[in-house]
Formats: C-alpha cells, structure tokens, sequence
C-alpha cells in the first residue's frame, strides 16, 4: 500500500493506472475509520482494479466554532486498517498542500446546501463540493463512494457532478450501524458513557417516525410531533431539526408522497449527531 | 471532422482517445472564428494527438446589458474553417445542453476576477471559470489554448487549474493582430469604418505606454498619463481603464519594476475593445 501526501505523486500515479486501463475506485475520508469507511471500501475494492482512500480533515468545512481542532485523528490506526484491506494507495496531504497561499477559489453549490444541516453550518457544503472537486481532479476516479448516513452530503456531491459534468460515478452505500443501532460516526467518540446510550434516541425517533408513516399518517406535522415527542423524553437530547423531504431534492414536504427520507440532527450534550431512514 | 452536439458524445469521443493514448489539445472558443483563433487550433494540432475545438456562446458570463444576443454567430463558416485545419471534433452544445435545467453552481475565482475587466463585467470571470471547468470536465484535454488577447482571462484560467488541481497544461498564444497592428476580436465586426480606423488608437496607446517605459518612466501615473492623452485625441475612443499590473497576479503597481503588463479597455463607438502588451 502506498502512502502519498503529495497532489503531483497522486496525480502521477493516477495516470499511470489509468495509462495501463486500470479502473480507480475512490473513497474520501476525514480519517478515525470505524466500520462504515471500512465498507466503502470493501464494496470499491470489489468493483474497481485499484483503490485510492485519502484522508484529510478539510479545514474549509468546519466553521468557526465548529470541532475542527478537535476531530479525532488516528493516522496510525487508520493505516493499518487500509492496509489490511489492501487498499492501493492512501493520500494523505497536508491542510497547506491541498490549499496553498493564495487559494482563493471556492464552489458555490446554491441552495441545497443552505437547508437542513447547512442552515446552522453556513458554508460547510460549500467547502465539501469545492474540497471534493479537488480531489476528484487528484485521484481521478471512476468511482467514488459515500456512505448514507451523510445524506445531504451525497446529495450536494450528486448535484456537483451533475452540474460540473465530472464523468464519474457516486455510489451511497447503506449506513452501518452498531448493534444498539446508532449510526457509526468518528464524532462517536466524543460522547461519555451516559450520552453513548441517550445518542440511541436519533434511531429511535426515526424508526418512530417510520412507524407513525407506515400507520398511514399523511402530514408531515403529525409525524414531527411524534417524533419530537420521543427525542424531548431523553434529557440529553436537544433537537436541532427533524425534517421529512423528497430524496432527490431535499425539498420539505407537508403531506407524503413515498419515497421520503427522514433526517435529524441532534446534540447529545455537546455532540451533534445527525442520522437519516429513507421510507419507500 | 466529428461535429458533436450533447455531453454524452463528447465525453464518450474523449475517454475512446484516452484510452487509445492520445493527447487531446482543447481550444475554447465563442464562435465567429478568425485567425486569432486559428492559430490556437494550428499550435494544438502541432502538440497533440487529436484537436476538439468547443463553439459555445456562454451566456453566464455575459452582463444583462451587455451583447450575449447581438454576440456573431457563423456556425457553417466556423465549421469550414475547422474542417480545412483537420480540427478532429468541434463540441457544439445548446445553452440547455450546459445549463440543465436546475443548475446553480457556480464557482467564485476570488478577487482575480473583480478587478479590471472585472470591475465593470459583474460576473464576468466566474461564468468564465464555470464554464471552462465543465469543458475540462466534458473534453478532458491534456492541454488548452488561449490568445493573450484576454490577458485577464488566461490569468483567471490558470488560478483556476491551480486552485482545483486540473491536471491540463494551459497554454497562451500571442495576440494575432490586423496589419494595421488592431487585435483580432469577433467584436472587430461590430466597428463601422469609421470606428474601425480609430480603433487602432489602441495599440498605439499600448505602443506608447511601451515607449515611455522605455524612457525610463519608473512611475505608473506618468505612463497612464501620456497614453489616456493620446487616447483622448480620437473623438469616438472613451476609456474604460488603463492599467500596468504585474502579470502573474494582475494586481496594479505604481513604481515600474518589469516584467510588467499594460491592459487597457476602451469603447470606440458602443463596441468595447480590450488589448494589452507584455513589457519584459
């Protein structure tokens, strides 16, 4: 497995799987990889002859009071794991590799990335398109791979290269859970004992929320209500948003039309955790 | 000559060509084409394997007041021409065929493009830089073209590469000029004879500017001086701006210390013109 930290080696090496017809499948990474990286990657190494993992905690992304500084970061460990897998090649860049002095450029991607999450995290899906845009041009993939559970994410990354024309696939893989069903997240580790067991109220409520759909609720306030109702009964929680919308767009709805997705973010104490369930 | 209407055809030609190992050598253009334009399509099929010559008149980065529906078309004389050079595709996309319906994003160049041409074109160098990053991504080159004509315009293009990490040579052309030394513009067309005559007051601006530096003017407000009163002597020329900047970053200067580079854009009649010289 190579270990690459700078543009021109990546870049070098991707013309050169691709000088020998080698299809390159590509997953992006802030690094702490728990299981739900771990398969992205399993799935991109089943379906690309090479695959490239980077991992970088993208400055741009974070705001101001944002957990920048302290995103966990576990350079070793996430080595060893890529390796037992037998991933190709890990790009890991430095912050002022990737955004030298002057970089000044950035990729506004309009609304969808002002809704939901981005409504409190003003500039954060901005600086996702425009770090990815950079990474594609990098890697050069034919695949790229994201995991469910960053739904809105995958929806801004679709409408990226959509709109840019980038001639590559973006796969969603399913979010992996743990067996108490809480979404897997590097931001996990932030949470004590005591709010480790509140956070299994975000799967909770979305299930209800599932269940409220299923028993032929129609408008979308009932099912808020339901849910709202669930995360208010654990102390820790505090609700940022619960909206139901349309997969494709993320525009609100007030009465359901199938499929939905269900998001929320919530903070468990000082930790935001964010989880989705699409309901056909 | 392939001559190709929709992205899909396009990017399918592109990965057919790099999958045989050929380079591509790209050359953007709005139409209208004259020898300053041909001769970019000449020096890429010199360097590359194959030529795609893109005819799109783009209309995001044109100003509400400004000529996007006057801008001249000659699709089947462009094609002639390309066709007599052996140009091996032209890409002629429909507005809708770029702009989808739905597409918002936009990529912001930064202060590069606010000032000079920037300053009175709102606008102007972000639908430049979006539309030539969904080219790349559309034609994939391994190297681009464009005139020194718009100078601006290069310097945007390449910050472009740079900051989003496209792996494509940018490769700028010296300005092609009429015998009466005018620079080439698809806009020439728009002069009357009389304004056609006095639009040669701009490289003799450019020529002056040139001489007093060579003087020995170490002071930016003198050579601005004599070039704005050589100017003023042509009753149909009104000035936009004059400016001497340095060349990598555009940013104007008051003490002369060469390599320096004087733009200017000026209105002969209602048509603005825009020439520059590179003074080592």
């Amino acid at each position: 497995m190579q270990v690459i930290r700078t543009i021109k080696n990546m870049q070098t090496l991707s013309k050169a799987l691709r000088s020998e017809k080698k299809t390159i499948g590509f997953v992006p990474t802030m690094g702490a990889l728990h299981e739900g990286h771990l398969s992205l990657v399993r799935r991109s190494k089943n379906e690309n002859d090479a695959t490239v993992v980077s991992i970088f905690i993208n400055p741009t992304q974070f705001g101001p009071k944002e957990d920048f500084k302290q995103y966990p970061k576990d350079e070793k460990g996430d080595l060893n794991k890529l390796s037992g897998l037998n991933v190709d090649a890990v790009f890991i860049p430095e912050a002022d590799e990737m955004y030298h002095d002057g970089f000044n450029t950035t990729i506004n991607i309009g609304h969808i990335g002002e809704i939901l999450c981005g409504a409190s995290r003003h500039g954060h899906f901005n600086g996702v398109a425009t770090v990815v845009e950079k990474l594609f041009n990098i890697v050069m993939p034919d695949k790229t791979y994201f995991g469910q559970k960053d739904f809105q994410q995958t929806v801004v990354i679709k409408k990226l290269v959509k709109d840019l024309n980038f001639n590559i696939d973006i796969i969603v893989c399913p979010t992996v859970r743990e067996t108490d069903w809480l979404a897997m997240s590097s931001r996990n580790s932030y949470l004590n004992n005591e709010e480790r067991k509140a956070a299994t109220i975000l799967y909770k409520a979305l299930k209800q929320g599932e269940a409220l759909l299923g028993r032929g609720a129609d408008d979308v306030s009932d099912v808020r209500r339901g849910m709202k109702a669930l995360i208010k009964s654990e102390p820790l929680a505090e609700i940022e948003y619960i909206e139901v919308v349309e997969p494709r767009t993320l525009q609100g709805i007030e009465k359901i039309k199938k499929p939905v997705v269900i998001c929320l973010a919530v903070k468990i104490g000082k930790t935001r955790l964010i989880d989705n369930l699409v309901v056909e």
